[in-house]
């Protein structure tokens, strides 16, 4: 799941260092040394979500339809990894538990899944905080990020 | 894994329910419809870091160690939930590269640790604000934990 959001900013950042030359699927694929079906994956959603453009045809490919200031990291977190919606895998638990210490297995659902929801809130809006453009500062000049991530914070 | 967390909450509350009569670790494994292995691990991880102690024999089983309000929920979570080391598996990129796009593909793996690592170190933050206490007082009056997260962030 996470690959998803590092395949989303690797691409994004090559095709604006390739601009305004087009870039085939394969291409990416083969700079990412990723799943050609994966990168075609990826590559629809930024595309429905208008973070590139594409032609079609023989020589066709894929363009950066954004700055890379206009794309927020959060954004494009929760667009590649969707929060969870339950945490009930997670959790222990009965709805319906009778008996004794029953109240605690009644409730605790309903307490963690607060607990959950909050802190991937929280975790989301770190990424919110950054835009592609930071992202690239960082793979110039190693350090930057972290500099800035405790000017923010 | 995160399921290691909840499995740990749900046996502390239970065990300071019951207090200071000793659980056996089969009456969790039935109380939390859990695997007794699973929660025969955890126990142990548990008396080890001294939240819980042990009886041996026919009779024996595990005690409360410490009150919930000495409880923190963000060193639960660091305890069975430890922080990823690497997140090579989850970062494209290739420290070798060379060629075309290279300079990406050589540094995106420094930049998104960096990311993912600081955005982890902000969400078990987010845990460290609070203490078992608060999350058996939404057990009982659900929306405090809520309320309480919202008053301190």
């Amino acid at each position: 799941m996470r690959l998803d959001f590092s395949v989303a900013v690797h691409s994004l950042l090559y095709l604006e260092q390739k601009q305004p030359r087009l870039v085939a699927s394969r291409e990416l694929a083969t700079t990412l040394t990723t799943n050609p079906v994966m990168i075609r994956n990826i590559l629809s959603v930024l595309h429905k979500a208008h973070y590139i453009r594409g032609v079609v045809g023989k020589n066709g490919g894929y363009q950066l339809d954004r700055l890379l200031t206009d794309i927020n990291v959060g954004e494009l977190y929760d667009l590649t990894i969707p929060p969870t919606l339950s945490y009930a895998r997670f959790i222990t638990g009965d709805l319906e538990a009778s008996g004794d210490g029953s109240d605690i297995s009644r409730n605790i659902q309903a307490t963690l899944t607060d607990l959950f929801t909050l802190a991937d809130q929280q975790y989301r809006d770190f990424y919110h905080q950054f835009t592609l453009a930071d992202l690239k500062q960082d793979l110039k000049q190693h350090g930057y990020f972290v500099q800035l991530a405790h000017e923010k914070n």
